[in-house]
């Protein structure tokens, strides 16, 4: 059997471990993707690790294992990335900082499965979570529908969990606001969960990301969404809560953003509805909880928490030559003296307004462009 | 003419000032109440404060005109205490501390005038605020009428401004809990606004109290709902504010609370009504704000900030014998080993429920009594 490599490994070991193990995050820190590869396959299982993938490992030639999952892959039109490659988002590497007394097993994804054209670090850049109970009421929809349009209409990426209810209505405001939006499935990425969400998800891929830390072929098991939701908590900045009876995986979600040092942030709802308690015992605390009534309110609160950062994140000329082919050619047409909408900056660029709305986040947040509201010129 | 004493001079310079004036509170700290008045008859006004009364002065006879005032309040069934009377609230005083630079006149008041059964001082150590648009909605009066008649029946005083509305609705729903309930206005006692309440506050003056820095006969100008504002912020520990549009004098209340290093408490509502914009406003700081939902709520809270105060308040066998009779019937009334609903207790003590829900907070402060949810016993 030939060898397998760093990436191949990872891959191979996302199929018998659980995402997040700790013991699995502990060999790979000792002993990297082969050498733990290599220690799980010695005979006569010693170690807690060896004896949770004993099963699924089985005697497989895993040289065939890989083909197939790659095979898969491939098949629906997904592909992996690991934290060795650029579009792995860096956010993720917080989870290692993560403390959960009661759950040694919140470790960082070590591969994910991504269906969709965008391109995952840079749109995670300017992003916000919009998390909610799958049992909304008709303003939780409003609502949730509302934050996803206006976030994405300004070029902030929306991330959610595919589900019913909050999560989709985040998910189609975002799609309807012409912005990118990002599914954080708890399944295989070739069968998201709720088939009957299957047009949204086509939709989805279209512009954005269809993403799992589970190979193809996942099924969605209880304890997977709760396992999921530390990824939706730290790809983000931050978690907004719009709808979350008393006991809800969102409220989880918000207190995975709370350990990450992530902003949670809650829409308010009547205190005569069940569906908003959540969110208000929420803002009860004992954690910090941002109030928010508009999407505006978002981006005001991160922007003012990131002031600090700003100056840090300006642009000098040699960052120039480092951008992708694509985002030199938006910044090429972004005026110096006045300022041009994205529509303006596509036709100049020779682009389309979806690339040149997916890149001007980037060049916003390197400091290379000014602006906001459609207006955009370079920083002087 | 004879001189006016102390009590007088006050009474006379609350018909020449309106409350909170800084140069009154200046002057009195350094002539006292009848050596200001003194001050004021000199001729030739040299001080502001000289100017600014001479109008209201006159020629008139003082004696005459204390008489004048002392005979329309005991017309409409008042009385008036002043900063030297028992029943006057020590949290009053906390008014001298507070700061707003644009507005110097926020001082203490000096005279009060009363209408209704209720002791003042010793209903405030318990108490809470309500306030809120009176262009509120159906969901606004209803939780406004919860809030008043949740923490009335747990024996809270419900403070508020007897307005259209959210006030209306707060001491409706306190009189409904059979709790005590006060209405601060910013006209005489005499003639309580608006008119078309005139059975509430009929209703308000069996069992709580109708309550005015003015003398009767004043009407209620607009800057005087303003200046009266300071007064619910100061009278009690907290403050809910339920219902108010982004430009509210709710909202002003809500600032002289911090001012006066009050809790700000804010009941949210659907991010979709305008009835609940400044609501949220207040709770996107940047001043602190508790959420609350329920009336519950408001107590936990207030429990929970008052944690580190309970230690000194724990009562002391020579307390006792400062009890006033009434106290002293009802706290021989409680058991030591069991613990006795308030009705028990009256029934013991020979007293009705009425004054012993009105006497209990008062036990439960000084820590002669524990208990909650109508079970009560000796502090062991």
């Amino acid at each position: 059997m030939t060898e397998l490599n760093d990436r191949e490994s990872l891959i191979i070991l996302s199929t018998l471990c659980e995402p997040g193990n700790a013991d699995l995050a502990a060999a790979l820190a000792t002993h990297g993707p082969s050498g733990t590869l290599r220690m799980l396959r010695r005979p006569h299982p010693s170690t807690p690790l060896q004896r949770a993938v004993a099963a699924r490992l089985g005697n497989e030639d895993l040289t065939e294992r890989l083909g197939h999952v790659l095979a898969v892959t491939r098949a629906c039109g997904a592909r992996i990335i690991t934290t060795a490659d650029e579009e792995w988002p860096a956010a993720l590497g917080d989870l290692e900082g993560m403390l959960d007394e009661a759950d040694p097993n919140t470790r960082p994804p070590v591969c994910l499965w991504l269906r969709g054209k965008l391109e995952l670090a840079p749109a995670m850049e300017r992003s916000v979570s919009i998390v909610g109970a799958r049992d909304c009421t008709s303003y939780g929809r409003q609502v949730a529908t509302e934050f996803g349009y206006g976030l994405a209409q300004r070029g902030w990426t929306v991330v959610s969990g595919g589900a019913y209810g909050i999560d989709e209505a985040a998910h189609r405001g975002a799609l309807a606001g012409g912005g990118a939006t990002v599914a954080v499935l708890a399944c295989g990425v070739d069968r998201p969960y709720p088939a009957c969400n299957s047009t949204l998800f086509d939709r989805i891929c279209e512009t954005g990301l269809l993403l799992s830390e589970w190979p193809p072929g996942a099924i969605p098991q209880r304890h997977r969404f709760l396992v999921r939701n530390r990824v939706i908590a730290a790809l983000t900045p931050a978690t907004v809560v719009v709808e979350a009876a008393l006991r809800s995986g969102a409220r989880q979600t918000a207190r995975r953003a709370w350990e990450l040092d992530r902003t949670v942030m809650v829409v308010p709802g009547p205190v005569t509805s069940k569906a908003s308690a959540g969110v208000h015992q929420l803002a009860r605390g004992p954690g910090e909880v941002r109030i928010v009534t508009r999407p505006e309110e978002v981006i005001e609160d991160l922007g003012r928490l990131g002031e600090d950062l700003a100056p840090a994140l300006r642009g000098h000329d040699h960052d120039r030559d480092a951008l992708e082919p694509v985002a030199a050619k938006v910044l090429d047409a972004v005026p110096r003296r006045t300022t041009a909408a994205s529509a303006q900056i596509a036709a100049q660029a020779g682009l389309t307004p979806l690339e040149v709305r997916r890149i001007l986040p980037l060049l916003l947040m390197r400091g290379f462009v000014t602006g906001s509201d459609d207006a955009y010129r370079l920083t002087s």
